[in-house]
């Protein structure tokens, strides 16, 4: 898999898939900017009188709940609807899951739309598992990782998709393995919204690659990559973020390959 | 006072406060950065179907009006009343008051919910006591601080709040006294929404403080100060943003007390 | 022309106008940021219950269909309205003219309250006069120049309107003239909502100048030059965006008047 990440990475460069995105008001714009970075082409709309139009020329479609009501709810539902209805590739971030009852109830609706790839912190991968099976423990903000793993895989069996687990480590689980990502820093969490923009970059490669976990994978690698470079040339929170996209759009094959530290569990 | 600012702002940073904010679209991403960079923990929510839910688990709720609608309106007053009903601290942001007489009705019925702190420039702060009185003279964008200072003593009066007015000068007043902060730079207002930061992260001072004065004041005095080292840093606005969320992630203790200038006044 | 432009930056420098923006949430930041940075005072604002009120005491009105939805949609056919009969200017910006249904039908209504200037790139330019003439061709994200150039042409013809079509060179299309603007950096079209800022900006030239078509081209010169000086200090996007607010503001008129590069045909 190592081998392959690259090319993934150039292949958003040279192809520049079009990502659809209907996500929260906190995040858009630098979410359209990560994305530009890599090289694809971010578009946001959610007017019910466009939005299956819109999934319909998009490479990939980004689902994320962080500011959601339900004018917007329904305009996810039926983005998802007609995104799985044509097999186009959706991404599912359940931010904020187990925090209202709301956000369960929508994403269980969400999730009835099998998203290709389900990405999110270890509190709400735990969440989203916890509505379907009675056996696994509350949500814990300081969730092992452990934990979340076992989630991730009810989550996998239950509706065939790969689900990321960002944190320290990141964890991309699918039927048959777990890949973990140790690459990243800190002080990306005092950035809000890097979450937001790894599940959007995740949009981006699943646009343009068929394997779905190698996809999840090297949009992990490059955001935390990416991450690592630019913290070494901030003194906070503000210049990471700019650096960030910096990192981003001139990342070369061969800074990446040599930071990338990838691990693989059967 | 002087010395319990500092010990604020520690707290903060130890406990992390849950600030639930209903604010507007073009401060959303700074405002989360902003409070993630003192150390707090932001929400943005506003659907009908879980705003009180948040409120409920937020250890303060932030309402900003500035790009108000109806639903948006409804929302913020049904997270008003929760937040009143359950005597959660909660801070207005009464943008654009006196603009528009849509913003003056819907700040009427806010204010019924008797917010704890408010937050605004001399004009707005001056058009939110108008309303109350019919011996204050009407807005004035170049308000000079003694008339917005007897608006605010008027509002402290009736809503029992404590009131802050933000400018070149940032005062505080509360029904037994009027607290000046000197810090600060002009080049602060070429940046959008810094007042709206202000506001936000009085709501993470009023979550960890019960003294609601001194959390204003250690609100005002944070973010004036680390914009003040940004400006030395910056050839203009937008480098001063980045470089303010820097400061406000690395302020130390020492530079933070050789630089506050208060003045009390009974 | 090239020795009224910096009179009319200067202008807007010293006079401030207030500009309405009904824009979308991916550049809501960014725009306000802009305005900013060049001396002008943004507003945002969209509620049915105001915004006639809001456009009555603004100087230029901005529209821009981003991210339309339904509710959105009617506040600006409210605001062109309002615009239209009291003759104050405003600006249309079609983002996205011809990617879905829904945004022609939107945009054909707004072009019925005659928008004093229309900004896009040159697809949506293609697509908006694609609208009102069976013989344009359809729309093409590569398109050359010319071909944007007669679809301006159409426009200008048939609503009286100033079109100005951005790219690599910008081109400010009257009924007299077609004015061509060589400066910017591909760099910019990395950094998201660009466009929208240069819409913005024409927004505030139209809101103190009464010569529209000069209004536009102080507006993309501004921003093609801040940006070209940006860039030669920046390494990617993040330092990019930065960089051009920082020079939007500082710029003076020496440099201005060295760099620009105008040329005028009838």
């Amino acid at each position: 898999m190592e081998k392959s990440l690259w090319q993934h990475i150039a292949t958003v460069r040279q192809q520049s898939p079009l990502v659809h995105n209907i996500t929260n008001f906190v995040v858009m714009n630098n979410t359209a900017n990560a994305l530009l970075a890599v090289g694809a082409s971010p578009i946001m709309a959610h007017a019910h009188s466009e939005v299956a139009d819109m999934v319909s020329i998009a490479h990939a479609l980004v689902i994320n709940i962080g500011t959601l009501d339900e004018y917007w709810v329904e305009s996810m539902l039926l983005a998802a609807a007609t995104a799985n209805k044509s097999n186009k590739p959706w991404v599912l971030d359940p931010v904020g899951a187990g925090a209202t009852a709301y956000r369960d109830e929508v994403l269980q609706k969400l999730l009835a739309f099998n998203p290709t790839i389900i990405r999110g912190n270890a509190s709400e991968i735990m969440a989203l598992a916890k509505n379907n099976t009675v056996t696994t423990k509350g949500v814990d903000s300081t969730a092992a990782s452990n934990d979340a793993i076992s989630s991730a895989r009810l989550l996998v069996e239950k509706y065939k998709a790969v689900v990321c687990i960002s944190g320290a480590v990141d964890f991309v689980v699918d039927s048959k393995q777990t890949v973990s990502i140790t690459n990243g820093h800190p002080l990306m969490t005092k950035v809000t919204g890097l979450g937001c923009s790894a599940t959007a970059l995740i949009g981006a490669f699943a646009g343009v690659t068929a394997n779905k976990t190698e996809a999840a994978v090297a949009a992990m690698a490059v955001l935390s990559i990416a991450g690592e470079l630019a913290e070494q040339q901030s003194k906070g929170p503000g210049s990471l973020q700019l650096h960030l996209l910096d990192q981003l759009y001139a990342l070369t094959e061969e800074v990446f390959n040599a930071r990338l530290k990838l691990g693989i569990t059967a």
